[in-house]
Order: structure tokens, then sequence, then C-alpha cells
């Protein structure tokens, strides 16, 4: 209820920069939205309606740049700067215009060392149907997997306990979901909305910091994550697990790397709680259900490759 | 982002008490949670955790007592009585306990007729899942009908450009899809949100006050929606429209009379808008589009019918 | 069992040649496979192997020319030929080449006024997908509505008795599902099969010899029925009945027009039959259940229209 | 074409009577339809209509005892029956009544070792729809997973390429679907059906005789495989593989074990060929593709594991 509304936007770094346009706009089906002079390539899914979710820039090493949330407006923005500052965490400010279409970033680095950002201006340039009497879908929704949304991302980094803190007391997300570790009381892995998203954004504890496990794109249906399968397979994409249900949030989902072995995600489902809920808990002789509810099965690659 | 949660209760009048709660139980496959020393049965939907979401008492005639949205908390509950009464809406409180399982309760008459509610206190009951360790449904999810939630309420009455005043100033709500008129510019219908759900409730312009059109419950897929029009039709339900898909909203949809004449959607889908998203307009040339998509046409019934 | 396969091809009239092609070609997402000398335009769905299942010419009325069943091989055609004049039925042989790709039909007039024909060879041009290694669908499986297969033919005449005779002596049909007028004994609507769908051919009593109700086209699930009825609206297709679930098959569907008035159908499910199962019998006053299962309503355009 | 109709039953043993009962009944949702003196239990499937399908006996080594394929009547019995004496497979007759509203079996064995049935008679029960005017479903369509009918068996045997002879030249089956051995000629692996089906039964080349590799169970859609998956994790069934797609059938599916190790199939969709379709052919590289199609990968449990 603080007016953080969504994650926003998403910088990965990829190995070959038109290798990975290729494979986000044709295989993934992200719309390309524009290229900016530091070589940036900006994609949004088909039915966001801001300029850009999910940008790209060549790199010699994979993984996440930064991660951007909007919210409401730019008083929101400023009153949750000074929270943050308040609560002892320094920001910076980027320039409007640092990236396209997007206004004033503050920035900060989370305590499991990601870079985060708020903003409250995105450049809306629709979802490719109009205001007026839309159809319910369009071409976009067909070009490759397709998926509607840029939905969150699963971080890992060490010291999940203080990142969950800022979101809860600062930035005011609820926790909807977590997996305890073996002595039944550490917090190993965290799932927090702000919203009535089953999940915003969810942390694992890991040594390294800053490392990203996936970014995720939600599918509207059951058939349509087959239908991502198919697509990755034709297009020999290396699929990490599912189709599968997860315990956790019910999502039904697959995992698998883009071309520079960024993990992502399609999914569907899981429910819709509110801050009202009482968080769910997961022990460790359960995960494995959690993670992989029919086969009950803990994946290695899963658990420990990130980038 | 005023801390208005979701639609939280509805009261329905029903001619026949046990007729209905065999219907709300057995064919719709609502949980019945506990009954009233004024009668009244309460019910929730499997995947809710408060107490109760959808109550009925025996009536001479049917339609709507009351609605209920739950706010985050007291001090919201509070913050948005005073907002109310400063805007100059006179509202009174309904004492804890009046209905079961329920704290206070702030009242007040919107400019169509309907009362509403605000309150932030319900007992949790649970889903019948456990918070440790859950499966994704159980046989609940399986009995009757079985919508995952009470979503949103379609209410009937006379100056919602009134209402809509209130929602979008005092309640924090956003205006996601609205109707005109021939005339192009009267707003004939309004579907609003206080989350990113596609409608927590929405208004048409109608010259009797108070009445309902439907109360909406939502299930998980398309599948499931064709599973409820199974059962209506193994239960000799009436069915008024669907099962189709709304161009508004993009929900999918079938609307059936409860055995007192009250109409209820079982529904999936629609997309999920923020409130910094530009409002969808329907004109009236395009209604029938956006009423039944496939079929772009107005039901008489659909349009008129209402309790 | 006497070598009967499956409804291979069926002739319609429509009233202007480019724009049905359009229609067929890019609405309904057939694949076109030729034209020939006489003017006829040939298409085939995306999954299907032969050269051709639906051809259309232009004319002065809209309707159905002929529709051909294909047999297993040419002592199948030739002996089905023999049994046929054998039971009185006067049959003629269309060469070889008539129709692109399709060898020697044995043609007849059914007792309901219909042309109806046997041929045993059709050029196989393939589903798109090799026969090496084949994913299981290409982008002409998204082209349009783009069912997977021409399923069955619903046809009005008069004394669908003598055709059940035919079909079930002769050709070796079962009779899968019927409808009783209000006598409770005439026959007034047949389904039959020569496989395990539930219907490969249906009749309906009617006054009128060699009329039309319907050519069926398959669909590979709810969702795509779903889809189905989003590009008909796109595309400004009229809508007969639907989505929605027959009764009668268990079959689930939308019935819409081409541009000429001649309807058809893109529907999924059903059971699958065998010839020792018993036939349903639906009775006068369970036939509006039998029709729009959850609606339990006899539409008056979709008894009475036929091309 | 000559009149094999569908795999109509299979004798599995079990190591514990009564909790296979309990998995068979409850977990998998299969019909109990009686119990003979000889200590079997014999269940359906809830679509079915004859009497039985799935029968198993208490053993000390899981497995199957034998399969049987319903013919059209008697005389294809007899005919099929020296069709195979002729050909030179000795059969027996077992006696009508052996089992349960069961007429006479002729019992033969494969070159692949499996003892195969065919028989013409066996009770109707019905699917516990009515006849006349039936609902599409009951609730025995939900008790467990609870598919609509036993699909077909894979076998594992010696010399697949004499049983291929014998379903082919006798029997009538065409060859749908065949993986070749990386030498790409020898068929390592043979789909075979006699109807429409894309499969009835199917054979892998494997050095011991009478293995049964996994019996398969047809799901009317995906989410029906996926709520299958689910129902397998709440009642910790071993899940070998899936859910996911094959290549080969394009079928969509999970395999899983019952108590005794016995691996059944729960999937849905594929095509459906007819016998002038060319058979597909995968080759050994392209075989992890055509298992598991969005993993590419090969199971080592799945391809190793037999009862």
């Amino acid at each position: 209820m603080t007016g953080v509304l969504r994650p926003g936007h998403v910088q990965i770094r990829v190995f070959d920069l038109e290798e990975s346009v290729r494979f986000y706009r044709d295989v993934l089906g992200l719309v390309e939205t524009g290229r900016d002079d530091k070589g940036r390539v900006y994609f949004k899914c088909w039915d966001e309606r801001d300029h850009n979710s999910y940008i790209i820039r060549q790199a010699e090493e994979a993984g996440i740049d930064f991660f951007g949330f909007k919210v409401l407006n730019v008083e929101t923005l400023d009153k949750l700067e000074a929270d943050l500052n308040e609560y002892g965490i320094e920001t910076s400010r980027m320039p409007a215009g640092d990236m396209l279409a997007t206004g004033e970033r503050v920035r900060f680095t989370l305590p499991t060392g990601h870079i985060m950002e708020l903003y409250a201006e995105k450049s809306a340039v629709g979802n490719g149907l109009t205001n007026a009497n839309p159809g319910p879908w369009n071409a976009a929704s067909e070009h490759g997997i397709a998926p509607v949304r840029l939905d969150h991302m699963l971080l890992y980094g060490p010291n999940v306990a203080a990142n969950k803190k800022i979101f809860e007391e600062v930035l005011g997300f609820f926790l909807v979901e977590r997996v305890l570790a073996e002595d039944g009381e550490f917090e190993a892995a965290l799932w927090l909305s702000c919203s009535h998203k089953v999940h915003d954004i969810a942390f694992v504890e890991h040594p390294e910091p800053g490392k990203l496990h996936h970014c995720s794109f939600l599918m509207e249906s059951w058939e349509k994550v087959l239908r991502a399968g198919d697509i990755m397979s034709m297009n020999e994409v290396s699929v990490d697990i599912g189709p599968t249900r997860h315990g956790i949030t019910r999502g039904c989902t697959i995992y698998a790397w883009d071309p520079s072995g960024n993990r992502f995600e399609t999914f569907m489902g899981g429910y819709q709680p509110y801050p009202d809920y009482e968080t769910i808990t997961w022990d460790w002789d359960h995960f494995p259900q959690g993670l992989d509810y029919p086969q009950r099965k803990l994946h290695e690659s899963f658990l420990t490759i990130v980038t």
C-alpha cells in the first residue's frame, strides 16, 4: 500500500547481442521497442503498456545489471526514497532519459548485492490493441512464446533476511511463501508481493552476491505453457525443468536458458494472495514437493546454476 | 493505494433459505461456514481464507442487502471513514459481531442506492489447505462449481457518475473500462478496480436504485467455466448467457440465476490492469462486441433483468 | 469394418470466389492447395495429409454439391460399388483427375437427395511437418482458426431412415446417437460413424432434399474453440450458436456462417464410440439439452437455416 | 479393417492386492467392477462401457500376465484365429467365464514373449450415464485421476520385427511411428494402430521377453494431465517422467509407478492417423526429442526399468 506497483524493468547481460535479440524477439516473443546509444536493446511483453520491461546489453559475463519497480507517481518516488534513506539505505538518482522512455530512477543496493531501482515514469506505448473497443489479443500474442508480462525475478545472494526487512518495512511488500532451511528456522528462500500477485520478487540465500536465478514471464494458460515448451524445443532452447507445477505458489512452469545461460521462466497460475494472508511455510523435508509438485524432486541444476 | 483490499462480503436475499443453501453449497459449491441468530447463512469460496464472503437471508424479494470491502487494518478503516465524511458522505458503524466472525463495519449509502461497507477484520479460517507445505487444491475444489473467490459485483442504479467520483477520489479505485451511451459522452457502465484485478466492482446506469445485476465468482480456467456450465445443466440452473468471452475485460464467462432469480457469474481470465493504465472505452456501436465477443450480440435479458 | 475411412472431401458453393478464398484461407485458416480449370479452389486443413478436403466453387446459390468418403483401396472401392448396386443403388464413376490429385470416384445419390462419393486415391502432400522427426505443429497451425481436419457434415433432407439403412447395411457405419421426434418413435436426427469418431456424418429429417446444415472442423482443445470465436469476431463472421457444449456427442463447439451463408462448425471433444456401443437416444423433451447443454435451449436459427 | 477393435483388457501382477485396489480405485480412479474366485480384482475406466479392462492379481513378481483385444464379433474371432493358425501361430481357447463377464478368448504367444488374446464378448455395463439423454460426465469422472479409457500398452521383448509382421499381416494393424536404432535401419520401437488412435499397442526391442513398460490411460485434456500429476503427488505416487509432451505421437503425458512398480501412463492428445498415412520415423539422434519434446532428453529410468 506504499505505491510500489510492479517489477517494471530488468537489465540483463548477454554474450552476443544480435543472437540474443533474435532469441528474445522471435523465440521468447518479446516486442522490440528501441535501442539506445549505449548499445542496449529494449523489449516489452506484448500485453504490457509501458515502453519497455526487459533490456539486454552485450557483456563478457551473463547476469543481471539491475531491476526496477514502477511506483504510482513522483510523490511516491520521493517519499520512498526518503523512507529508504531514513532506514539507512543510500540512494542515488539515475537521470531521466538514461533509459529510453523512462523518467528519473532512484537506485540503491540491496544487502544481497543486487542493484534495485524505483521509478515513476515510463512512456505508455500501449499493447498494440487500441484503447477504444479493443480485441482481446492480436498477432503479437502469437509471435513466439509471447508471454503477457514480465512477472517477477528470483535472485540469489547473501543475507536475504536483510532484504526481507527492507521490502516489508520500507517498501510495503508482504511475505507470501518461504522455505526454511534444514534447521527449521533459517529462511532460505522468500517470495514477496507488493500487490496480489503471488510473487513480485523472490530471494534465495546464496554466498555470492548479486546473482540471477531467473526472470519470469507470465503465460495465460497451462496450454500456453505447453506451447512455450514446444517452441523451446523447435528452437533448441535448453530447458532446465518443466513443464511442471510448483507446490510453492502453485505456479505451473517451464524453466529454460537464454543463449547466454540466463535462466528464464514461462509460467501461469498460482493463487492471488493479499497482505492479510498468513505466510505459507515450506519445511526442508517438503521442499522437493514445493519445487516440483508431481515429481517431488530437487533438481540439482535448478538449485545451483545462477548467472 | 488507500488500503482498500477487495470485495470481502455481500449479503443476498433469497426466497427459500434451505433450497438456496442446497444451491449455493452443492451446485455453486461454496463452503458453508456458519449461521447466525438472524437466520443468515454464511458461505465462502473454497480458496478464500476469511470466514465468509457470501451471505444469504430469506426475504420476500430477491436482491442485494449490502456489500463490504475489506481494508488493510483499523487505522485504514478510520482514515477512510473520515475521508468519506469529509467528502460529505454520512457513515454509520455496524458493531463487531453483527456478522459472524466480522469486526466493526463502516456503512454508507452510494448515490446509486446501494449500501456499501468497509471493514478491517474478519477471522481467517483458512482455505482447507494447511499453511505448512500445502497441496495446490483439495476435495472442496471439486465440490460443485467451486469458484476460487467472490470476485466482484455489478450493480445497477441511478447516477453512476457520482459513484465513480467517490470510488476514484475517496476510496482510491481507478477506472479500468467504461461503456459510453449512444451520445458518445455519457458513461453508461463503469468497471473499477482497487487492485490489479480487472474489476473489483462495476456499475451500470439504471433508473431504479440499489439493484443487483450479478455477483461474480472466479474460476481457474476456461475448462473450469465449461465444467461450471455442465454442472448448471445437470442441476437445471437457468443460464442467461455463455459460455462466451466478453470484449470488455476479456473475461470468459457464464451468467446464470440462483433459485430466487439473483444472477451470478462464473468467469475466468481478463487482464491485470494497474492504476497507471489508460481507461479502455467502448462506444455504443461496439457494445455488442464488448458484451459477447464471439456473437457480437446484445442479449435483452442480460441487459434488463436485475434483482 | 468395410474399409470406409473418413469424410475426405466436400464441395461447397459460394457467391464470391475470391472473398471466399480469403475467408477460408485467412479466417478459417485452411491451406489452399490448388485451383482447377473448372474454377474450383482446393483447401485442406493443416494436419490433413491428403491434397484436399474442402473445395469451393462460385455459384448463384450456396450449399453443397457433393461429399466423398475415402476408402482403404481400389479393391474396397470396387467391392462397395458392387454392394451398393446389389442393394439397388445406381452408381456412376467420376474419372480420375476430375478433381485435382484425386482418383476415380464412385458417385451415387442418397435418399435425402445428397450426392455422395467414395474414392480410394488422393495424393498425399503431407501436413507440412516432415515424416522424419516431426515437430508437433508449425506456423500453419496458427494461421487463422486452423482446424486440424474436416471432421464430418450434418445434412438435411427427406427420408433419413433410408439413408441410415444404406450407411448401416452397405457402408458399415453404426448409429452413435439419435434424436426421436415428439412421437417418441420417429428418428428425426442421426449421428453415424464409420470409425470411432463420434460422428463421421449426420442427417436430420427435412422436407427439402440435398440441404447442408454444416461442415464441421476439428479443433484441438476447448481453448482453441475460444480462440476460434475470437477470430470470428475479429473478422466480423456471423456466429450462430456457441461457444457451448452439445449434450449430443458431448462436443464443444461454435457454429458460424461463411460469407455465402454456409454454416460451419469449429468443435472439439466428444467421446470415442465403437461399433459394439449401444446407441444413445435423445427424446424430444431433452433435445434442448442435447443441442445446447448449458443453456438447454432450442435455437431457432440453428434448427431451421440450411443452404 | 479386420475387425480388431481395441485393447480391451490387460491383467497385471501386483504385490499386495488390497493396497493395489486402493491405489487403482482411489488414486488412479478406476471403477471396481468385480472380483473372481481366482482372487482377481476387475476394474474399468469410468467412460468405458464393457465390464472390465484392467485386472489385477496378487503375485510375487510384478508385470503383465496377458492382454486382450476385443474384436467385432464371434465370426471375426473365428476368422482371426484361423488366420493366425494359417500364419503359423498356435492358439488356444480360454473358456467363456474364465474372466468375469467375458466370452471365449483366443490366446497365443507373441515372438516378444507376451501372451495376447482376442475375444468378441464382454458384457456391457455402461459408463454410469444412461443411454437416454446422458449428461457429459458424472461423479466417477472426478474420483481420483479418472482416465476415460485404457488406451494402449507398451511392451518390451525380443524380436519386435516378428511382432510387427503379425500385427500388420494377420491382425490388420498399421505402423504409425517407429524409432530406428543407431544404425539407421533396425526398428527399435514400434507404435501400431488398429483404428485411428495414434497407438493401440507399442513394442520396444529388449532382450528379456514378456516385459511391461507401461499401460496407458487416456485423459481428456492437458489440464486433466496436470490434475493427474497433482493427485500423484498428494498420494506420494512415484513419478518417472512428465508432465511433458512426446515428440513421438505428440501425446502429452505423465508416467508413474503403481505400488508394485508397474509403470502406467496418464496422457492426452496426439493426432489421429489412418491406415493410408505414411509412417513417421524417428532416427536415433532425434530420439531424445521424440521421447521428451521440450527437454530433448533421454531419461535412463524410462528407457530401462520394466516389470
